[in-house]
C-alpha cells in the first residue's frame, strides 16, 4: 500500500488537510473545482531526482530535465529552476512560457516530433541547450537555423529502441509503430547519424529514447538503454570516437491508487545505473553522461482536485443492483484521462467523516457528455450527498495541462499551498475570458 | 457515397476551394491549423432542420434548438438566432455566450445533470424557456429559484426510456447505466413526476430523451419516443390532463467518411412524426409539440481544418510492410475525437494534384504523446511532403469546442468563409494569452 497523498497533506477527524488547511477552508477561499498544489512536496520531488541522478551516475550525472508537458506554468518553471533541474519542452508554447519565466535556456532541451521551423529558430536563438531531434527534416532546418545564427547545436537523436513499456507490461520489439524517433532495427537511425554528421552545425553528442508512460517496473529502462549503448559502440567501431552522452527519458510511474508501487528516484537511478554500467563495460565504452525526463513522477503526485458535489442519483443496473451516480461540479474539462486512457483514480470525501456503507459509485462530472467520467469505479459512503467535497488526489500530472473549455467550462485554478499559506499561482478563467477571442 | 465536404467546397485542378477561395489563399491569410466554416452551409443546415419541423409537425411542430455543446462563439449564435431556430446550452460558460450575442432567451432551453445554483438562477433570472430538469435535487433548486423570482418556470423532466444508440447499433433496455435521466423502467421518473407537481412555480410541460450520438439510422428514435408517450398517456390517466411537449434530443450521424450515409433533416423528422402520431393514437393522446436538438448534424459538416504537413517518416511494421507516418502542425489539441473515441476522418491535399501511389498512412500531430493521431488508418499519395495542406473536413463539431491548450499549443482560429469573403469570428490564440491566467 503506497499514499496517494503529497506529504503534507494530513487527515484531521476525517477532514483532508494540506499543509494544515483544511479543504473546507480551502474551497471556501478558492472555490471548486481547484486543483491544489503541495508546493513542499514538489520542491522535494524535483530535489530529490537531481540529487539521485547525481548519487548514482557521480561524474557521468547528466541533467534531469523535469517534462513541461506534464503540467507548466510561470511560477512552477521558476521553483523547477531553483530546484536546480532541467527544463525538457515540445512546443514553442512550452518554450514561451519558460522564456518568460526566466529559466535559462542553457538548462533546457527541446523536444517534438514536428518542431515548426519558428520554433528551432526561437529554440536556437535563445540558446536551447540541446535539441532532440526527430526526424530526417529536422536535421536540415537544424543545421540551416544554426547555420544563420552562427552556432553550432548541441543535439540528440531520439530512437526508438523497439521497447514498448506501460504500466504492467512491457515488450520489446524491433520495431515500434510510432511517429517518434529513428528506428534502430530499421537502420533508420544510423542514416539519421550520417545525415547529422555531415553538417558542421551540428554537434552529435548521442541519443535519447522515451519508452512510455506510467512504467511501474524498471526492466525494460535497461533493455532501451542497451540498445542505445550498442549503437553508441557501433559509432566508435565506424568513427573512432565516442559519443558522450544519452537521455533516458522519463515514463516512471506514480501512484494513482493504493495499491500502485511507484518508482522511488534512487531505485530508478540506482538501477539504470547497474545497467548502462554494465552495457558499457560489455562493449568497452567510457559511460556517457545519463540524463533522464520526469514528469509526471515529479508533479504527478503534488496536486489533488477538490471537487463539489451537486447531485447524486441511483440507477438501478441491467445485470442486477444499483450504481450511486456522484456528479460533481467539474469533470472531462479539467481531468480527460479517465475518457481518454480509462485512467483510474481513488477520491475520498474531504470535508467530514462517514461512517455509512461504502456503496458503488461512479464519480461523474457535468458535462453534456455520457462519457464524462472521473472515476469508473470506486466504493464511496452511500450518505454522500450535495455540498459534501470530493478530493481526488494526484492530479497533478496531465490534469490542468490537458484542461479544455469543453461545454465553455472555465478552467479551473492552480492553488499553491505551502507552509500553512495558500496562493493561487494560475488563476480560474472566467466566463469574460472565454470571450476573449471572439472577433 | 455521401459528400463529406460543405456545399461551398469545389476542386479545381485538385486545389480545394472554399467559396471560391483556394485553400493555398486560406492559410496564407489566415495560417494553419485553421478552421475553416462555410457559413452559407451552416444557415441552410439551420434553416433546414427548422423547415423540416414545421414541415412535419405543422401546428405540432416545437423548436429546434441548436445544441451548443457541438461548437458555440458569439458569431455563430447571432447565425442560430438569425436562422430562426432555438439554441440549447448546458452550463453557466454557454448561457454566457448566449446572452453576450443577444440570443432571446424565450428560445433558449437550459440542460445538464449538474447545474449549479447559480446557473440555475441565472437561467431563471433571464427568462430562459425551458429547464430540463436531471435530478431529484434540481426540482427543488429550480422551485427555489423560480419562487425567489415570482416566476413560474417551465421544465421539461429528462427520462432515459432505455435505448443506448450509437452510429451503426441501438440496445434496447429497460435500464440505462448513465449520468442522465430519471429512468421510466425503475420508477425515478413517475416519482420525479411527483415531485414537480408539488412545486406551484414549476410547470411541468413534458419530457425530454437523448438516446445518443451519431446515429445513422431513426429505428431507435421511435421506440425512445413511444417509450415517453407512454409515460404521457400513464400521466394522463393519472391527472385527466396530458402534458403538451415533447423534446427528442438530437444525436443525428453526419458523414464523415464518404460512406457513412447521414440522416437528412425531412426525413428525420417524417420519421419522427409517424412514430410518434401512431404512438399517440395508440393511447388517444393529442400529438404533443415536438422538439429536437441537432448540433453535430448542423455545425459538424460545415468545418474543415486546414493543416500543413511537416515532416513524413516510413516506418517499419513488425508484422510486415511500412507505415507514412505524416505529421501536421496541429493534432490532439484541435481534435481529440480520434483519440477520445476512435473517431475516424478522412483528409485530402487541398494544394496540388498528386498522381502518386496511394499508400498506408497515419496523420499524426505534433505533441508530445504517442496517441496523438488525427487519422489512423488513411491511403494518401506517397509523394505528400512537408509544405503540403492536408483538409480534413467534417471538423465543426467537438472539434475547437473541446480543443485544449495541452504542450502550451494555442487553439486555432475559426474562419467564416461566405460569398468569397473569409473572416475570423474566433481569432487563433497567442503564447501571450496563454500566459494570461498565470498570477
Amino acid at each position: 500500500m503506497s499514499n496517494v497523498w503529497s506529504s503534507e497533506v494530513s487527515f484531521e477527524n476525517g477532514h483532508l488537510h494540506l499543509s494544515g488547511i483544511s479543504a473546507s477552508t480551502l474551497a471556501s477561499d478558492f472555490g471548486t473545482p481547484a486543483f491544489f498544489l503541495d508546493e513542499a512536496d514538489f520542491r522535494n520531488r524535483a530535489t530529490a531526482w537531481g540529487h539521485a541522478l547525481q548519487n548514482s551516475f557521480g561524474e557521468n550525472a547528466g541533467t534531469v530535465y523535469y517534462a513541461a508537458k506534464a503540467f507548466i506554468c510561470l511560477e512552477l518553471a521558476r521553483w523547477v529552476a531553483q530546484c536546480g533541474i532541467g527544463l525538457d519542452v515540445c512546443t514553442g508554447g512550452e518554450l514561451a512560457v519558460a522564456l518568460a519565466a526566466g529559466f535559462p535556456p542553457s538548462k533546457m532541451e527541446l523536444h517534438g516530433n514536428n518542431k515548426s521551423v519558428a520554433e528551432i529558430q526561437t529554440a536556437i536563438e535563445n540558446g536551447v541547450r540541446t535539441i532532440v531531434i526527430d526526424s530526417l527534416v529536422e536535421i536540415e532546418r537544424v543545421a540551416m537555423a544554426a547555420k544563420g545564427h552562427g552556432k553550432r547545436q548541441r543535439v540528440l537523436l531520439r530512437l526508438t529502441p523497439g521497447i514498448e513499456a506501460h504500466t504492467h507490461e512491457s515488450i520489446a520489439t524491433a520495431h515500434e509503430d510510432v511517429k517518434f524517433g529513428f528506428s534502430i532495427a530499421s537502420g533508420a537511425a544510423w542514416d539519421a547519424i550520417l545525415a547529422a554528421r555531415r553538417h558542421p552545425e551540428i554537434e552529435l553528442c548521442g541519443f535519447h529514447s522515451h519508452i512510455g508512460s506510467q512504467i511501474l517496473s524498471m526492466d525494460a529502462f535497461g533493455i532501451a538503454a542497451d540498445r542505445l549503448i550498442g549503437l553508441l559502440a557501433r559509432y566508435r567501431d565506424e568513427f573512432g570516437q565516442e559519443l558522450p552522452e544519452l537521455d533516458l527519458g522519463g515514463g516512471y510511474g506514480i501512484s494513482y491508487l493504493p495499491e500502485d508501487d511507484p518508482l522511488q528516484p534512487d531505485e530508478v537511478l540506482a538501477s539504470l545505473y547497474k545497467s548502462v554500467e554494465a552495457s558499457c563495460e560489455l562493449r568497452a565504452l567510457k559511460i556517457p553522461r545519463v540524463s533522464i525526463e520526469p514528469g509526471r513522477a515529479i508533479v504527478g503526485p503534488t496536486m489533488f482536485t477538490l471537487y463539489e458535489v451537486g447531485t447524486t442519483k441511483e440507477v438501478v443496473l441491467e445485470e442486477e443492483g444499483t450504481r450511486n451516480y456522484v456528479s460533481v461540479d467539474g469533470g472531462m474539462s479539467d481531468n480527460i484521462r479517465t475518457s481518454l486512457y480509462g485512467a483510474e483514480y481513488t477520491a475520498v470525501i474531504a470535508n467530514r467523516v462517514s461512517t455509512a456503507n461504502l456503496i458503488q459509485t461512479r464519480v461523474v462530472g457535468k458535462h453534456c457528455e455520457t462519457g464524462d467520467i472521473v472515476i469508473r469505479d470506486i466504493k464511496l459512503p452511500a450518505d454522500i450527498a450535495p455540498g459534501d467535497l470530493l478530493a481526488v488526489p494526484a492530479t497533478g500530472a496531465y490534469g490542468r495541462s490537458m484542461a479544455s473549455n469543453y461545454n465553455h467550462v472555465p478552467r479551473p485554478p492552480v492553488v499553491a499551498v505551502n507552509d500553512g499559506k495558500a496562493r493561487v499561482i494560475l488563476r480560474r478563467e472566467t466566463f469574460t475570458d472565454l470571450l476573449n477571442l471572439d472577433v
